[in-house]
């Protein structure tokens, strides 16, 4: 028996007024990506042989983040049943399961997903198997109508007798139909209705009088969610981070406040690893065994490796690759750099464009000075080197191995390998000058003061 | 018809034992302000024509942060008709609506109080209005007991029936009232209890035996939470703090966390602005549009202008002045000081008492040594300057458009525009001195060692 | 009437797999030390007069961490019984009240503890006391059969009828046991069960059999709280957290946002001290009285007195003693080092290994050069010093009372008291190098770029 085919048609045609922005809505974030990058990756996730994405007009930047997944634009905006009927070319011939989904509701899990095709292979042969969910406020949303395990009908809030309203089943909208039947119901879909709108809930009633079987599956009312303001979105954006801080702990990561943890959908950590308060991770961080993270760091893209030590105040930039067992500590940045493993870079730094060698310590207040204004340039730092405090590596520069630089120097030339640099100024001292200075600034002051009150 | 003039009366005289602090009670800041501001804020926001704040002896600095609203003493802690009583020479001749407000009670809306105006404009004409609520444990409140629309009495919890008990509506002690009645009513209240106080409460009983309707507005739990411990003051700023980050997403900002971000009462943030985890906004901050703020600001009595980027890890201190589309990176302090549009200011850097140029950039490590123990002094930075890497720029002094200060440079004169200044030690190569020096410190380690073992 | 004593057995065998640690599970922190020490604490508070603690093979970590209390090993997990028998020696003659704890469930309060002593006084003299609690869901838990105050039997869920699943006291494990027959009851304890196990729950089962009453006393369902996996070892540290910063604003410390706030076990906080959002304080933290600690600060194992200024930024490493009225600025990392009264270290600066006078003002992005790589040495700075911008103090070194540093300084030589030390390059300008460097630049780009073209 081959798997049946199928296919998710994603909702995406919404500009989101209350969003208050230029953006269109699914392109907003969630977890450091679009939210429908991030439905897209649950069908992903699923195995779905297709996805496409209906959009609005002018949403071109909505096809750039789907790519590769097609997508299929809806001139005017005439309800859900017309939106899925513009994936009608995309989904020629398609015979398989069609889901559809909303760019809009992107909580909804794989594990829901699958109970919804499973339930398409059910004994009755659902033609159209509706997601359910039972809201602490029913209110608006459509009632779903069962007799035993057959949906009969959806009713709408506004068109319910007292006895309808009392069912606590709701319709989501989102549906898994018999893609041999999807567009055939769709055609047959009227708009006779106060909005002049064409629904895909429709399709329920038209299958029934047809004879075939309608379904429900179960979703959480969590996973439902919709987002049509910025304050929505934050709570999508809550229960999407409560997840993967789940998942983080759950595979071994200590989380001391995970509240306070902002993790990315693709955030991966070790086992045995701590993290302390307010830490955030942007896209593209993976964080080894037995790394100890401390309160307010700040990374994306970049690296962790095992047995690292990192933070307080750590920033972490694209590119940066912490080794094995490395110290990064406080007031520390970097970007597009290797710091090898056991090498140090403990305080108030800035390593950009670099290589720390192994085991090379940096003294506090160093700057690679990787910019003239026009050009980057590389900074390259031998194992076991030390850079002493507030010094400038002025790139391109290449400090050998086992090399010392002095406190406080400027290095804009090459450092042999197990040599002292030195650059900085002579000490000279002017005895007794400090005292001058405060007795000429304390009586500048006092006249100062005089010459206010005889004003 | 003219508008009814209207005047609050806010109670503050309390001390607040519970708080445990040298501060009179209702100065204990609520997003940015003394609660009794905060509440004379709503008062204004109403359009009040009057609010006279009674206090207690010794409570000076609450009429200095009142002010120009007048303050009353009471010298005895009588009651709360006694302490309405105060207001009795400051309010000669009133007659219109009077609120009674308590200090301690600041979270109190505008749209309630403006309910309770407007019934007493209602066809009954109630003499007394007062502000009921239903709390989740009615507990010790006292009951209002209804007759229809109409409020009959209120009823102490320790006096009341097993039937008045049950009654949900409870009195908050918020009341509108007749002003052309409230002092002869006070002057009737007695203090015939276990306590020998003059209940405020007591006007509702006595409006009632004149024949004068009394009725009842409702109101949220939540607004009319009374602060008497700090326990209590974070429950009233976390409610006050949600109102302002809705009111702030509402406006088209997007919160990632906004659990992670506090406001202040004046906070103004434009449309599509980003606001990642962990950020706070002191008084008096202002963000224009397509601002992207990242992790772990701190704001205070600053601008940010359109499209600017700023942190994370960035104190914009008093005085900061953010141009358009100016960049301010991570560990940096600013103060009093104009970075103009397209400058970037971005690691690891003190700018203060400056002015950063148009399209300046700042290297990391920069100090602008603004203070020499005695004075502050002022830095000028040219537009398009490049300021090197750790450089230390001695104020006065005045980098011109254009110029370039070399990395880890100490400049303490002025540099002429499109001019390179240079100022640094120069750098010195000692061959094999770090190997020697390795050598000679193992060595000394190991003697050490020796010693010990020796011992 | 001598006072009973009391032994407390802690068992601590289980490895905890699900926390997917190499760590014994009792060995993972709470409120920044193990749970284990956590629970002794507490029995410490109670002033018992031993306590044994019951630990798997290879668990040395915990003996260390434990003691002096001794451990003793349970080498075979065949049930709670058996594991608290393993105390017999350890316990050999003792015959006052025993109490039987969870390492794992490390929230326990002393007061409840006192509770279950107390009870075993009462009259009817329980042999066995033991703690119920009613759960949200009681689930699986053993049910507590009572017969008025007297505790009949304890009903396993699987075994329950279905009007024993409706009672909603449950058996929390926890128990208070007359010493004199703890030992005789877990000798008649059997395993003819699923498991094969010996379950302590069945010594109530064996005292009402010889006719000793058994007694419960109700804790909450929050001390109860196991922690068997990283997601509870979270929601345990929030509720240990929440009773923290209830104690800390009870003693009059006002949290602006208390649920960002990590304090730790010892954490001591003074009155009138106001702590900003986001702040983390790490084991043995002092701060006195009227203290602002503004956001974002990390602290471990330091002191802050009266009246001092810190953060926000502000890292005290172990051994940072802040003296009355200091100020600490942000992005400053101090570590072993006095801070003396009234001196200023505000902006972007790394203190350690040293003494900072009292009134010295440390300017921006000053570094104690304290490591050469092998040691660590003193930097000692006199009181009334100033110190320049991004001056770097080689130690050891000794800046006199009331000397300058010069801004950008790297001094390696001591500095007398009242003395200017300079020690930096002097300041040579190119005129218009900056401008011809521009333009040769651009044309380096604009060459590039026409190469890119024809490539």
């Amino acid at each position: 028996m081959s798997k049946t085919k199928t296919a998710a048609v994603v909702l995406a045609a919404g500009m989101g007024t209350r969003m208050k922005s230029a953006l269109p809505k699914v392109m907003h974030p969630l977890t450091g990506r679009p939210m429908v990058n991030h439905l897209l990756s649950t069908v992903e996730a699923l195995g779905v042989d297709e996805a496409v994405v209906v959009v609005g007009p002018g949403m071109e930047a909505v096809g750039r983040t789907v790519a590769p997944h097609p997508t299929v634009e809806q001139a005017d905006r005439l309800g859900t049943a017309h939106a899925v009927m513009q994936a009608r070319g995309a989904l020629e011939g398609f015979d398989g399961d069609v889901l559809v989904l909303y760019g809009d509701t992107p909580l909804i899990t794989p594990e829901t997903l699958s109970k919804m095709l499973e339930a398409r292979r059910g004994p009755a042969r659902p033609a159209v198997v509706v997601l359910g969910f039972r809201p602490d406020d029913p209110g608006s949303y459509g009632r779903l109508m069962m007799d035993g395990d057959s949906l009969e009908s959806i009713v709408e809030a506004k068109d319910a007798t007292a006895e309808q309203l009392a069912v606590s089943l709701c319709n989501s909208g989102v549906m898994c139909v018999d893609g041999a039947r999807l567009f055939d119901l769709l055609d047959r879909v009227g708009n006779d209705n106060a909005k002049g709108e064409y629904y895909l809930t429709d399709i329920v009633a038209l299958a029934r009088a047809d004879g075939l079987a309608c379904a429900v599956v179960e979703g959480a009312e969590e996973e439902l969610l919709g987002v049509n303001s910025r304050a929505e979105l934050a709570v999508a954006e809550a229960v999407a981070q409560a997840r993967l801080r789940t998942a983080a702990m759950d595979n071994g990561a200590t989380l001391i406040a995970p509240e306070t943890v902002f993790l990315s959908h693709d955030t991966v950590i070790g086992r045995d690893v701590v993290i302390q308060p307010h830490v955030t991770f942007g896209p593209g961080v993976t964080v080894g065994d037995h790394v100890e993270i401390k309160g307010f760091c700040h990374f994306e893209q970049c690296t962790i490796a095992d047995g690292a030590t990192v933070g307080p105040y750590a920033r972490l930039r694209p590119g940066a690759d912490v080794g094995e067992g490395a110290h990064i500590g406080n007031f520390v940045e970097i970007k597009k750099a290797v710091v090898e493993p056991g090498a140090k870079v403990n305080h108030l730094t800035y390593i950009g464009d670099a290589r720390v060698g192994a085991k090379a310590n940096i003294g506090a207040g160093t700057i690679t000075c990787n910019y003239d204004g026009f050009m980057k340039y590389n900074t390259d730092i031998g194992a076991g080197a030390f850079i002493g405090s507030n010094s400038a590596l002025v790139a391109p520069v290449k400090i050998g191995d086992g090399a010392i630089v002095a406190a406080g120097s400027v290095v804009t030339r090459d450092v042999e390998p197990d040599a002292l640099a030195v650059a900085r100024g002579r000490q000279e001292a002017r005895p007794g000058w400090a005292g001058r200075f405060r007795q000429r600034m304390a009586a500048l002051k006092a006249g100062k003061s005089n010459d206010k009150k005889g004003a």
